[in-house]
């Protein structure tokens, strides 16, 4: 998994920092990319990347804020004309299925694809064989949605040296025990699973937040994440401004990261009013609380390495 | 009057060509400036002019496919908080203000500025003391409308050596002379205004047309114009291509000038298709018919110079 982002300036885009987005790719995982808010000119962004719209397979919109949403639209035409036909899910807050209902319908955009759209409240909102993404309310000035996405443990892999010394045919039976089954041999021997797999691989667990100011369900959805990415639209000392707008300060980000014991925290929605210098001494300052911090810029990618994020130079 | 192309592409942006707007900057004829169409990233591209949101007064949407319009929401919520509290008219086919007014809502867009929205029929749409707009319907695959933006002529210059020769006493006699009025002086002379002051001066006009296939309106609309912006969405020899998808040719294009005896024609609306040779192979099949061509590109500019059409080299 790599998480890239698309857009990491607040309220406007600016000629350095597009408005939000950023897409949580999981090619090697399932070969799709989920994508998480949707600024306009994100489809401009992606065409400075490798990302393909038609391998975006679910947008999670965490409010319905023009700098999160207005991007919408014409990415959802465009996945159509560049040959996405594959079902694509959309989760939002309510409000979401109407506005883009009536948006496609007045500019006449149809669509290649069978499109979902899950207006959703808290709670688990997705879960399959490999992921569960569960939301919570945050608190910002209309209702916004934070997300967290955990990845389910790989089972363990088959050690083929132990299996063919104990003399486990080829066949169904070693795919019982690669599987977590034990199974028992022809010659009555049972043979159990944790003895000839490895352990099971844990994942990852990434969170995702909107707009918000500190708030505890922030530090619940980023409990032992590995990525906690949130907010910092003000600077240290200014949290009694930020409160009143529904912001945070780093300070306040940097203090969700640590409470959570999260091990990485990736700040974005950046104001425009912090030039590159100024965005270096938010860095600084969120350091003070929480060693582990990025400030995210447009374009940068992320990965996690045995256990440790570390920034992808491409 | 300058002609900025903020977006010259069709359908999809690419990275060479944003989806369609245009403006008319009208700063020296009344500190103002109308734009033609919106497409998604309108204000990004905006960030990489001297143009300045605030002074935007009209809006004219030709028609509400997602390349036209998408941009919209986006640009009304930045020039309100970029400083613009002067009124703000837009002008577009049924539809437009169910979506605009939908779309401020749901994503709580508060403008400081009172907005009107006119959903417009064929006719004059506009007219002031300098200015008359009017509006044609075209032939595409949904209601779309072209514009024809004519100046009224310019009063002629006083000719302050002749009056002060004659002996007019300066004040209001004067002011009635150089507004085209006849006067009296008080000995008795009759003064016309003809003889003191330059002749009219004969405005510009512009034909901005959207997407359509060849059609009479086109011409109508563009009759001795200075300049006509008309789509180019295909090249010679696949008319029958185009029509079916409400577009035109090059040729088709030209076709249009050339019949309504207009000065210059700057095509717009290029397929991503062209790459910058064919784009100048364009420009040499339209000249076949019509000398006096431009390929639009992403920000080019142009101005009328005593009569002339000129790209504007910044
Ligand atoms: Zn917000
Ligand atoms: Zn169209």
């Amino acid at each position: 998994m790599q998480l890239q982002f698309l857009g990491t300036g607040a309220g406007m885009p600016s000629k350095q920092r597009n408005t939000s987005s950023l897409a949580l790719k999981l090619l090697e995982e399932r070969r799709k990319i989920w994508l998480f808010d949707c600024g306009e000119a994100t489809q401009h962004q992606i065409l400075h990347t490798t990302l393909k719209p038609r391998k975006i397979e679910k947008i999670f919109i965490t409010h319905l804020h023009g700098d999160h949403i207005f991007g919408l639209p014409g990415l959802l035409g465009s996945r159509s004309f560049l040959g996405g036909d594959e079902k694509l899910t959309i989760y939002g807050p309510k409000g979401l299925k109407e506005w883009i209902q009536l948006t496609l319908k007045i500019s006449q955009t149809h669509l290649n694809y069978v499109m979902e759209i899950i207006e959703i409240e808290e709670g688990i909102i997705f879960e399959d064989d490999s992921f569960i993404v569960t939301a919570k309310e945050l608190e910002h000035v209309i209702p916004c949605y934070g997300y967290r996405v955990e990845q389910k443990p790989l089972p363990g892999k088959l050690l083929v040296e132990k299996t063919s010394e104990i003399g486990v045919p080829k066949g169904p039976l070693l795919k019982r025990l690669k599987d977590g089954q034990d199974v028992t041999l022809e010659d009555g021997r049972l043979i159990r699973s944790a003895d000839v797999t490895t352990p099971p691989i844990s994942g990852f667990t990434v969170s995702i937040l909107g707009d918000t100011r500190y708030c505890h369900k922030s530090i619940e959805l980023s409990r032992d994440a590995h990525i906690v990415v949130h907010e910092a639209t003000f600077d240290a000392g200014t949290e009694e401004l930020a409160k009143p707008y529904g912001h945070s300060t780093i300070l306040e980000a940097a203090t969700v990261a640590k409470e959570a014991g999260a091990k990485a925290l990736i700040a974005n929605h950046i104001s425009a009013r912090f030039l590159p210098e100024a965005a270096k001494a938010l860095e600084t300052q969120g350091k003070s609380i929480f060693p582990d911090i990025w400030i995210a810029s447009d374009f940068a990618e992320f990965e996690i390495k045995n256990g440790t994020v570390l920034e992808r130079t491409s």
